[in-house]
């Protein structure tokens, strides 16, 4: 019996629509999550981003448990009110960015020992730890195992390695993290691009039983077209009636694809870096706002959108705050994405639900290759 | 006859509180400005400005100028419109910043000649250009005449010269700017810290006939005791029935001790400066959030503040942003900032018209003075 209720309202093709039920309140499917990396929504205030619609956002482990530190967070009441979000959040196992953000990290059976990338410490992450600061310091709702993933290409002996190392970190935080009712444990199905050990994971993973599961070890160098084939079976090797979560995915025309292969939820920095680096998301592709025939560009990056930053202020402005490296132009744009990143999630929900997500999902590709090659991407 | 009608409700001492009429709104005085530079407040939305109970921005002509260039503020509808403050704004003459800023800059009796200090371009600023700038171009509510600010100390024969510059100057902004019903010229008081030649550039303000009188060429190396010795005079020397602008002052008591000398309105970058800096100004003083005493401080700035910078987080979160560079934390510092001397102004405001200013003027400082020493300013 599943931690939180998750229940498809509608599917077409492959995709589906519907609410997973947390304590904590709905998150409406195909969801994404912003990322909030140190207790923070990068440059937004926790009700810009609720204004956007999103229903839960990211926290990352590696990043709260080196600044301000897992048991400070657990004792200024948790990471939810420290923040001030009091939606759910997600929280990724912190084993992911120890191995890409560290200076030195080291992978062993029982622990992953690093430096930190901010003064050197040397810090110790077990399957367990990253359990007890996820689950019990800064109460996070949906808790995520502590994996192994390798980076693209990587030949099939060190993939297996590293899916056999997952699953058998999936067991122990299993074992740790029990049976909850307020809070959910997520299995990570890693693989690499090939198809059979994605179904060696995924069995793995089935027999430990998760409360949802993720597909992780994508987005690491494959590219877009290798990733959407590999999603055609990684989605349908997890459980139909458990939320399916892409990590670490995408530009917008990936997560329109994952969710037409069955992916239900998603989490990246895409559109707050790129805001801060310029860049707006739109039904036309990317822009970048530094080009200079934005400079007297009256209009608004969308004068439909119900989220200030991409309704009340014109390209020009945006354009000049950009141009002058100002903070606000920052916050729009970050705040602008995010937006833009939800109305693409509320798009597809209501093209699935109404039986109409191929057409919707082939506009909204026409749309986003528009703009392709004539702007480089600022991200 | 003026352009704005000036309606002083209370005096106590040589304090007073009213309220400058404008088409745009009334600006409650005594009045703090925020300066919006680049058409920006830095790091805040107007609408987070308007929030703090700002009645009235300032500008800054010469970055203006430069980017995005005043001409291009004008095809795009104006300063109010581009950056979407439909309140008054007050912009200044451009020469303040042409002579502290540019790498070169040349006074000559027709006007200024520099360099901007971003790419090199020669730039020409005469009383007429800044005049066509600020009130057709840019569409100021309150126009700055240009004038020569000396440093401090100068020698009498240096500072005399500016004020006799700054009055010719005056005498052609006038000219130029005329007789306008929903726009305000104000002249700018010069003489550094001699009281014989505050006189004398008063004299010749008061014949040429502004709506409003600023007075210049304080806070540039004085220190707090001579700035409010010279204030004693200074602010007497100018018409009783007109603002009173003292420029780019200054800490919260400067601005206290001010007000207590007759002055009306004030603008200075030190609140969003400060909050970029990780500085919070409370009643208690400054208080430096990366100081290691904030780390697990679960308290908010201020309980009672009505701005949820101040309200809603604690110090612990923002100690954590300040540490970790978090754009968040520039945000929300700026904007408790911002608020904090709005307060202060209400503060007065209101004590003044009850009669009990010398009180809550005595109670003030010795708040602020609470924290001296123990606390090093950041900005």
């Amino acid at each position: 019996m599943a931690a939180f209720p998750f229940q498809i309202s509608a599917t077409d093709g492959k995709a589906r629509t519907g609410v997973l039920r947390t304590p904590r309140g709905d998150i409406r499917t195909p969801a994404f999550m912003p990322v909030g990396t140190a207790a923070t929504v990068k440059a937004l205030t926790v009700d810009q981003v609720r204004q956007t619609g999103a229903d839960i956002i990211l926290g990352n482990t590696y990043h709260l448990m080196l600044r301000p530190g897992a048991e400070r967070v657990k004792r200024l009441g948790g990471l939810h009110r420290f923040m001030r979000w009091d939606g759910p959040i997600l929280t990724d196992s912190g084993g992911f960015q120890v191995m890409s953000l560290s200076a030195i990290s080291k992978v062993r059976e029982e622990a992953v020992t690093f430096q930190s990338h901010i003064d050197g410490s040397k810090h110790v992450l077990s399957p367990e730890r990253s359990m007890e600061i996820q689950a019990d310091l800064l109460g996070s709702d949906i808790v995520m195992q502590l994996d192994e993933c390798v980076s693209w290409p990587a030949d099939e002996r060190r993939a297996q390695e590293a899916l056999q190392l997952s699953a058998r970190w999936g067991q122990r935080c299993k074992a740790w993290f029990g049976e909850r009712e307020s809070q959910a444990l997520f299995g990570i199905q890693q693989g690499s691009t090939i198809e059979a050990l994605r179904r060696e994971s995924s069995e793995r993973l089935i027999d430990i039983g998760f409360d949802g599961y993720a597909i992780g070890g994508l987005a690491v160098g494959e590219g877009h077209d290798l990733m959407v084939d590999t999603l055609y079976y990684a989605a349908d090797l997890l459980p139909a009636d458990r939320p399916r979560y892409l990590m670490g995915v995408g530009k917008p025309l990936d997560l329109v694809e994952a969710i037409a292969r069955g992916v239900d939820m998603f989490d990246c920095v895409l559109p707050t870096r790129s805001g801060r680096h310029g860049q707006a998301w739109t039904s036309e592709g990317s822009i970048n706002l530094k080009n200079a025939r934005f400079a007297e560009d009256d209009e608004p990056l969308d004068p439909a959108s119900d989220c200030p930053a991409g309704r009340d202020y014109s390209r020009a402005y945006l354009h000049h705050l950009v141009k002058c490296d100002e903070i606000l132009g920052q916050v729009l744009l970050s705040w602008w994405n995010i937006a833009f990143f939800q109305q693409t999630m509320r798009g597809a929900r209501e093209a699935i639900a109404e039986g109409r997500f191929d057409a919707w999902r082939k506009t909204f590709a026409e749309g986003q290759r528009r703009r392709s090659g004539e702007e480089r991407d600022a991200g």
